[in-house]
């Protein structure tokens, strides 16, 4: 029996052990710190009370015979995925069909799985800096040497340039935005220029707009499907996790419309055969939970979480920007991606920070080599520790 | 941008749409008939009182910012995975390390996900008849000439021969015991043959013991690891669908021993990065659920549903003895394989007994070319509707 070799290309990802160790590090050498994470790319609020009620109200329907549910749909109970076809995209003018909605356990899981309806020999355009999720899964795929890395910098606001005339042309082009880690969104006329390249190539864009929620701005997508044409190159991958703070329910969706024909198939019944093979749908009361978000109520809570960690991110903009330092996101993302002085590699700065002002951030260049030079903050905690640990950063490193 | 041109070599799998069609078909044409399903592979007892109390729980802390959880560890809380080692085998004499242990959402998306760390050009021996995933995964994988298959047949009980010497030695080896859809089991000496050979050649064993809560005779191993030797040459696939009813809430495990070392490294390692790159845990209220089945009254509750089930299962095989009919299974499994009549068909005869007694068995020919001549009878009904179709079957076929 032989091991898949590619496993042997990845490369050791110890970027979030490696900051809860040097964390725990220090608070065991400085039993009296009083030290704030900004680190974390969790939600710390609770589910809020639609979801809760729709949860008992399952729960109870799974204790009774007459109303109990065995095996759900491979794709999703049709009660949630109606709710998503008009809430995220009816309402919103998008034409979406309901078999081009599979509801799932989350978009990491979409996001890994995808890639077994695409041949190996595909070359895959990825972001830097990105989540590792992109590359590691490639590499498990045996692309790693067909991966074409689009750097990413603060002169383009981190949006990546499309490849240039005689450029290789990517096969598959994996874009995330609102971007995690640098929490800089995609304006509509600069997603059309992608769209209008992958329809021209006939690439395929893997969207990923996990943080949509946190949008605010009229300009700014919340679907890769605003922008004309996109049906005929993209998938779209969301997910609850942010959106209604599921990360510990688990549920996302992705959307594979019928118009993506490769090979003179339709990748919506390659996702279908796929799904229907490997996966056995999401438990019941997962989806009555995601159903419960969908209605007049369920939106005005949700978004008085998203609004609570809307208003971190801009206190820990503001902040930063006001001790001097060079900040992005912080609007329409709950990330904020600190431009560290000069001087300062971004672990030397991740220390710099631990010590002088006891707060813990992301360095930059765990997300990727042109991440070197920043740190990511995130707007995932309490109010009153967001605030002071601001306050401490202006404090250390205020001009 | 290419497809994986592998999903063209699947077939379409239509065995249990076109079982439902017929149904349906047959019940627009008979309005007055009284059809009873006896095809079904899916729980109907609600879930028992201890797991909707432990859900009810759960909910109720992820309604509070200072219980709520957000994302789980990949492998799953050490909350259930303790106990999972615990009652399902440390109180049963076998050791068996809590890493080892890989908490999912259900045995399906692990028996197709596994395949991901093992090379392409390995060997598979799969049984016939079986559980279509094992065969579909493969092919998705490239694995379509490389597949062994192993016939099964009632001369051996349905219990494949070990290739002899001379044959090719498969890599790996997929074995589920008790057997979907035969519904016969397996005895220590039977498997501890096949650890051997495993152990001999440096094969790999995938153990499918989805069904392992069914057994009650202590002869027939729940678990490949009671056999001695299995640990260096085994994977063992477990759930909690038919053990405690959760298919509607989705979970299972998988035991990857740190003995499995192929090509210099530890299997257990690669399947963590598969899982913590392509997965993001279970819900924290399945978790809690799961948890909730190891205690006293935990397993007092499911064996009465289990109980229920078996009992279903032994009267449709005594029934359709005294009928006149061979059959299989009904014992150690909820599962009895009905040996047909001669001159008939898996799907002719199907079709016989839909006319002649109302009841819908599953062709056994759907689940590979040597079940034809077989139908699969379940014992997940009710009780009254189970002993009706059961006189039915004696009235119209008994001698």
């Amino acid at each position: 029996m032989k091991i898949n070799k590619n496993f042997l290309d990845l490369e050791a990802s110890y970027l979030f052990s490696t900051v809860n160790k040097k964390t725990r590090e220090f608070i065991a050498s400085h039993p009296d710190s009083d030290v704030i994470k900004l680190s974390i790319g969790d939600v710390t609020k609770p589910l809020c009370p639609v979801v809760i009620d729709a949860m008992h109200k399952a729960v109870d329907e799974m204790a009774d015979e007459k109303t109990f549910r065995g095996y759900p749909p491979e794709q999703g109970y049709d009660f949630v995925r109606e709710k998503i076809l008009e809430w995220d995209y009816t309402k919103r003018g998008i034409d979406i069909k309901l078999d081009e909605i599979f509801l799932s356990d989350g978009a990491k899981s979409d996001c890994g799985n995808i890639g077994d309806i695409f041949a190996t020999d595909n070359t895959v355009a990825i972001c830097d800096p990105v989540y590792p999720v992109y590359i590691d899964t490639n590499i498990m795929n045996g692309r790693k040497d067909k991966i074409i890395i689009l750097p990413c910098s603060a002169e383009t606001n981190f949006l990546p340039a499309l490849p240039a005339e005689g450029d290789a042309v990517p096969d598959i082009i994996y874009l995330c935005f609102p971007n995690n880690p640098t929490g800089t969104v995609a304006p509509k006329n600069y997603l059309k220029q992608w769209v209008d390249y992958a329809n021209a190539h006939h690439s395929l864009i893997l969207f990923d707009s996990a943080y949509e929620a946190f949008v605010t701005e009229p300009d700014v997508p919340k679907s890769i499907y605003e922008i004309e044409g996109a049906k005929s190159c993209a998938i779209e991958l969301r997910s609850f996790s942010k959106t209604a703070g599921f990360t510990g329910l688990r549920c996302g969706y992705t959307v594979v419309p019928h118009e993506l024909v490769f090979d003179g198939t339709e990748l919506n019944a390659l996702w279908f055969r796929r799904q229907s093979t490997k996966f056995n749908g999401v438990s019941y009361v997962t989806q009555r939970a995601a159903e419960a978000i969908y209605s007049e109520e369920g939106q005005k809570q949700i978004q008085e979480n998203l609004s609570f960690y809307r208003e971190n991110a801009r206190l820990i903009f503001e902040g930063v920007s006001a001790a001097g330092f060079k900040a992005f996101g912080g609007k329409n993302s709950p990330y904020v991606w600190l431009q560290i002085p000069e001087g300062f590699t971004s672990w030397s700065f991740f220390d710099e920070l631990l010590e002088e002002c006891q707060v813990v951030g992301t360095p930059g260049s765990g997300f990727g080599k042109m991440g070197e030079g920043y740190l990511r903050l995130t707007g995932f905690g309490s109010r009153e520790r967001t605030i002071e640990a601001i306050e401490r950063i202006k404090a250390s490193f205020g001009r």
